[in-house]
């Protein structure tokens, strides 16, 4: 292998093919510290030829290529296994905002840009691209295509996928496909965007897409509501999209001991209610005229939803400052939990009109077979998304409770397919849920996947042993 | 082929296996009547499973299939070749409305409904569903999807593509694949969803689909405003994006030469301006909230528009059939070209920011080459789509023009592809264009789209001849 080793120097230069440890462990390890893999060497190309001539050099001494974002993914879709004999092909040196077009509409961006780069050029640009999750200082966008990643918006925005219109992608043979088009309307052939988008790296390396880019709100609100029931949300849902329309972006929903969590690990955050209630909505409305005009949309649902019984109070941001900490209370529940200890996610969906149903079924189900077991449920609810978590009861050793995660797993996956469901809303399968899907999906599905897999990746070198 | 055509007898019952000229003429004459098919029968399954067993008999016995829904399709997609070796496989038996969540906000169809009954199913339940197009009354939402649609609501809600969550698919060897998820984020493998969905049925028959709908706007609106160039109706659609957001659901189009031809031949059609203007723009405005309020804001971009001089004129529909006059207008044009003589058609799309670049080019190399030509030039311009057509010049015979398609179509095509556009925006490739995309597409792109096709369809019987 230094033979390889040394054409890869010879492509990209010595100094971004990565082989002393020092240099490669943020690389190897995932980003919840749960595995750390072995690798050839961690090389770090600086242009889609470079990427290119790598995948050639791999093709011709037959290196796996494990391609890699920022190395944020939550499924082990983005790290080497343990044997060592494949590279890691990190994106982050390809970096650029290529254009911006802001009467396309569009933007080109390298693979490796940080998403809040991303948003922060289209910002200067007076517009807004509304790709939105936890890990936006960290992750690319190259990692958001790859996984199809979702986050706070998807509800008006749709996900990743939705937001992308041209790709350029480095094939398995390391041909360079030239598709980055800002085209809304294209019917040529086979859609290969949608193809490698969401495949994980197991298909080709996109390095570089053409992304969607909207008008920024004029005004953007947010407020809490609180109900008994899921079902109440859900009513609740119906008659915000009934009454705003697009207007409506977000709309996520946790339960009472959710928030509970989150006042015991952060005193100071609490919700805007004088008194408890079992379920919270947080919605958010941006607006293209003006803050009146979305407050007058607001005030109205709320009007109607505490006089039709769906909702028992809410609260409208009436500051920044105050919107901001009505999402720190939905974004610090994951914090929250994990101050409490270790836990069991599960990023799931369902339609959205059987979440009340999914929600009480699956409760009952985990509560008879793993009793006092304490359920951190919560999500786009507007999606159909759960984080349908499991924390162990309360004073129960968790290392014990999470040597049961595979029996929990299956109660919720089992429940989730019953209900027509996903087990990965969101993150996708990588390395960690591969042999979970196959559970799950036809044989007809998996044959179908299989092939395309074979044909686009007849040696198999492309992030093997994720996905399919 | 005797053996072939009864068993497919027995497998959907011999009424349903046309072979008598008189029952098949209508399934092998395309659209517009440019050209006619033999085929060995037009078969008529009345279910998934029919088709199925149907697909697993013409792999038996090598039995090329060409899929069919309304046959409406413009670029001879859905009829057979001449050698009278194919079946026409006819999905209008496939007729039914599954199933409506008007929480979910999908519904679950056969393929073979008529778009204008998905539309009207979608309204009874008090949903939008917002595909919407020319052939609506004829057209079924298979082969909106095989072709994925455009139509005139692309530029809020997406083409076909973007209206789909999930499809039931048989497969090339006659396997049912259940994709028929109606979810909002999935994660779980490669997008074969979206890979059936414009294929044209190449890779296999969609036989149902889960679509989307919406909340029935409370309001629409149309105004029909005039402007001196293209660039003028780029800088009004920016303007109205910025004002009004997810409610601009139109922005047509159309030069004064397309409002002529109109007038001639519709003499009652008018455009509602005491005097011409070298371009129009028709926009709609679909409000969640009321009549009153989308009036304001249409009133407030028209008057921007008028201050900054962008536009010389605007008027907006009073009543409803004061809008549909409007509509009108912009629906005739095709319908006076056609009574004006035979004509070339082009289906183009360019990235939004340079369409008056576009046409300038195009306009100026085609005056060149064939001096008096007539262009008319109209579309969906919000979406980038333009119907860019050229009439022959006013007293010169259509016949001999017409021989110079090919000449006219380089020159057409050539100027597109130059401005990073599709020749093909929403009408496909089919049996017409097959020949034509390799000029464009990358040998890169042609071999991966080759390459999914020997994948999914090694025998070559899905709708051989059209797409790769």
């Amino acid at each position: 292998m230094n033979d390889f080793l040394n054409k890869c120097r010879e492509a990209i230069g010595a100094a971004f093919v990565l082989t002393d440890p020092a240099d490669t462990a943020a690389f190897l390890t995932d980003w919840r510290r749960r595995f750390t893999g072995k690798a050839l060497a961690v090389v770090r190309p600086g242009s889609a030829d470079e990427v290119a001539a790598l995948v050639k050099l791999c093709n011709q001494f037959k290196v796996p290529i494990v391609p890699q974002g920022g190395n944020t993914g939550l499924v082990l879709g983005s790290v080497p296994d343990e044997s060592g004999k494949a590279i890691v092909l990190s994106l982050n040196r390809l970096n650029r905002i290529r254009a911006i077009d802001t009467i396309n509409n569009t933007m080109t961006v390298d693979a490796g840009c940080i998403l809040e780069h991303v948003q922060n050029a289209a910002a200067q640009a007076d517009r807004l691209f509304p790709l939105s999750l936890a890990a936006e200082g960290s992750c690319t966008i190259g990692g958001n295509l790859s996984t199809n990643a979702g986050g706070t918006a998807v509800l008006r925005y749709g996900n990743t996928r939705e937001l992308c219109l041209g790709l350029e992608v480095v094939t398995a043979q390391g041909e360079i496909w030239n598709g980055l088009r800002g085209l809304r309307k294209d019917n040529t052939g086979y859609d290969l965007r949608d193809l490698f988008i969401g495949a994980e790296g197991t298909l080709g390396i996109i390095t570089a897409a053409v992304m969607k880019l909207f008008p920024q709100p004029r005004a953007q609100l947010t407020a809490f509501a609180a109900m008994q029931t899921p079902d109440d949300a859900l009513k609740l849902l119906s008659l915000a999209q009934e009454k705003c329309g697009a207007a409506l972006t977000g709309f996520e929903l946790m339960s009472d001991f959710c928030l509970q969590l989150v006042a015991k690990h952060f005193p100071h955050m609490r919700p805007p209610f004088p008194q408890n209630y079992p379920q919270y909505v947080l919605l958010e409305l941006s607006d293209s005229e003006s803050e009146t005009h979305a407050n007058e949309m607001l005030e109205a649902v709320i009007t109607d939803a505490l006089e039709q019984g769906m909702i028992e109070d809410a609260a409208v941001a009436s500051s920044i400052a105050q919107s901001k900490a009505l999402w720190n209370l939905r974004e610090h529940i994951p914090l929250a939990q994990a101050e409490e200890g270790k836990n069991i996610k599960h990023d799931v969906s369902v339609p959205i009109s059987r979440i009340g149903d999914f929600i009480r079924a699956t409760d009952v189900q985990l509560q008879e077979q793993f009793p006092g077991c304490r359920l951190v449920t919560f999500g786009h609810l507007g999606d159909g998304n759960l984080h349908y978590n499991v924390s162990p009861p309360e004073h129960d050793p968790a290392d014990a409770f999470i040597e049961k995660q595979e029996a929990i797993n299956r109660v919720v996956h089992d429940s989730v397919h019953r209900f027509d469901g996903s087990i990965s809303a969101e993150h996708g399968l990588g390395a960690l849920k591969r042999d979970e899907i196959r559970r799950y999906k036809s044989e007809v599905e998996m044959h179908l996947m299989q092939a395309v897999k074979r044909s686009l990746d007849p040696l198999d070198i492309m992030n093997p042993g994720k996905v399919v």
